[in-house]
């Protein structure tokens, strides 16, 4: 007896936080299911078949609690000191979320984090019903590799994400080409292969067919030169319209070298792309159009150009579309794409570019994602479709 | 005038997300350094020369704030609504951390977060001073890889992080040995790659020419058959002890032959090693001490074999050891290791077993972190130790 007590002490001590992360399994299931962006075990958030979601957390000594998805809904203490909510029904694809504690957003311990809103947030994945293009499917997978580098311009590491498809170990004497691919604002380099199901809708259309085997590189979207001047490196937006020179550097000059040195990459321009979403979009437009050389591929998704009201589009990217006629003949494919659910003045920009560009005669593909927001769902159907259009 | 505010409202919501991610740039820095576990940008926590931390969160409305760092601190709220404490000096090494919102336990938005204690937590990493073996440093860098396959026992997509060494994509004839290296309790697969820095060991090892070049295999600690009984399935115990016969099929039958097949391995036993730290330590001892036909190498980093008090060490893991010079000839390696600040009844569990081993004539090396305690520092220092005794 004795023996069993001391072993089962000493159990309770080495596997206290195992158990811990599986006590949620003992609480009753209700209908609906678990999202798929909890933890492991996790029980809530719980989605409803009409999309609404139940939120629950303990917290016996809150005064107020608050589930801030899309808009904020006040949640109701029982007598365990739980607070539990139903939301709306939520419109499909990948939310950030926060739970609001005595009006202190904090993260979800039911949920998976992820870089966004500038810090590490909970998410919920709403799926998107009757697809299966950026599920794990039975089909060949590739890997997505972590590559460190250190960057001269910035003086500091960095680290890139390479998506391989699968074979790339295999069928050594193939070189492939190269989409870099760019997280938005407030994210990181690990958006797309978190959030964006980057490996798997590759996966998937390469054992479709649709898309060509190709490498896709998911690097920083912050880059900071230490000798620029102070106020430069202070201010957010400055650092985002004036910065670009220096991520751009570092795109030229530093991270498509490395890329090409430490892969079996085709380098010539017709095997090279970029695209980015919201923030990511409007880098890849600045990038590309100012390096045509490099980049035959743009994509924009929810963020393209940015183009000051009133600009010339002449006046733009370093007179990239003075003549268009060349301009249409050198580049393979321009492409946008919105949500129809994005807020008005997101819609506007990027519809109105497109607008302007198709004036221009500029050839482009602009595609708008129905009833999606400013979310990952818009971004995954623009990877989907515009991973199906390169390299061909 | 006009074109200026519509442009200047387009950036807000643009880039709200990033202007709020680095607000905290402009907050008034005081001595210390800010954690190496912060999020980018962020200021607090800030860990001063004597190690003592100051944490810092805005919570006007809340009455009650504490940080919860080895210890609980009450933190005292200034007229902005701001709280703050200074800790006591907090010993060298990786923690992880909540802050307490009228006792409710948070991750720390400036921080960022790891999968422990069963969930996504903050952590802080005090630096050791005066070493730099796990710091990223200028010399030939690996990757590492993620590798998702499905598990045939488990029902359920897996994935893997595989470090592969500087020169794995040149020296493409070359060969490389295995470590297959697991997680604690309450972490996963992701704890080695983010706590651990397994690759900036690995890097500067190699680099000095103390390790052989080799893979590192970090796959998931918990396999669940989902045709065992409901019982064993629910219970956080029970299914650690029982259920570890479904982790070592998951690891002999599909990661193995997995890792074997994607990677230019040496598939021979004296090629592969297997270790892991406190519950993966355990896993490791009863994996390769039923399969030594698979292994040559053995690890346990605050965890080693499970040894019920008054068992005869001849009736463990199958009778491995009633012929102890067989097994001292056939194995290259037992390797132990524990903290000196570590919990009494874990150091005493450990130490134990190191006396048993040394009673029975069981060769094997013992290693003593001086004053770490049950956390990533001390199985840093066993990895950097492990690794160099491999594959010679």
């Amino acid at each position: 007896m004795r023996t069993m007590k001391k072993l089962s002490l000493l159990i309770s001590v080495l596997f206290a936080f195992y158990v811990f992360s599986h006590a949620q399994n003992n609480i009753n299931k209700t209908e609906g299911e678990p999202a798929s962006t909890n933890i492991s075990g996790a029980e809530y958030p719980r989605i409803l078949p009409d999309n609404r979601v139940i939120f629950r957390i303990k917290a016996p000594d809150a005064q107020k609690v608050q589930a801030d998805l899309l808009k904020k809904y006040d949640m109701v203490k029982d007598a365990t000191g739980v607070w539990e909510v139903t939301t709306d029904p939520i419109v499909e694809g990948f939310h950030y979320y926060s739970l609001f504690i005595n009006g202190v957003p904090i993260c979800d311990h039911s949920s998976q984090t992820f870089y966004g809103m500038g810090r590490m947030a909970s998410g919920i994945d709403i799926p998107e019903k009757g697809v299966d293009y950026y599920l794990a499917k039975n089909v060949p997978h590739g890997q997505i590799r972590q590559v460190r580098y250190y960057s001269n311009i910035t003086k500091s590491w960095r680290r890139a994400f390479v998506y391989t498809p699968p074979g790339y170990d295999i069928k050594l004497n193939e070189r492939y080409p190269v989409l870099y691919l760019q997280h938005g604002g407030g994210e990181d380099e690990t958006g797309w292969p978190n959030q964006g199901k980057v490996d798997f809708i590759l996966d998937n259309l390469i054992a479709e067919g649709k898309a060509k085997p190709m490498l896709i590189v998911m690097d920083r979207g912050y880059a900071v030169d230490p000798n620029a001047p102070k106020n430069d490196r202070e201010s957010g937006i400055r650092r985002m319209l004036q910065g670009n020179q220096t991520l751009t550097d570092v795109f030229i000059k530093e991270i498509i070298p490395t890329i090409d040195k430490e892969f079996r990459t085709i380098t010539d321009r017709e095997h090279r792309a970029m695209a980015g979403l919201s923030m990511g979009g409007f880098q890849s437009f600045q990038i590309t159009l100012t390096n045509l050389d490099k980049f035959a591929y743009i994509g924009g998704f929810s963020g393209a150009g940015f183009m000051m009201p009133g600009t010339d589009i002449k006046e733009m990217y370093n007179g990239v579309w003075t003549d268009v006629e060349v301009f249409n003949k050198k580049v393979k494919l321009v492409y946008m794409s919105i949500g129809t659910a994005e807020p008005e003045r997101m819609y506007q920009s990027v519809n109105n570019f497109h607008k302007e560009l198709e004036k221009a005669g500029i050839k482009h593909l602009y595609y708008e994602s129905p009833g999606t927001s400013h979310e990952w769902l818009t971004w995954r159907r623009s990877l989907n479709q515009f991973a199906s259009l390169l390299f061909k």
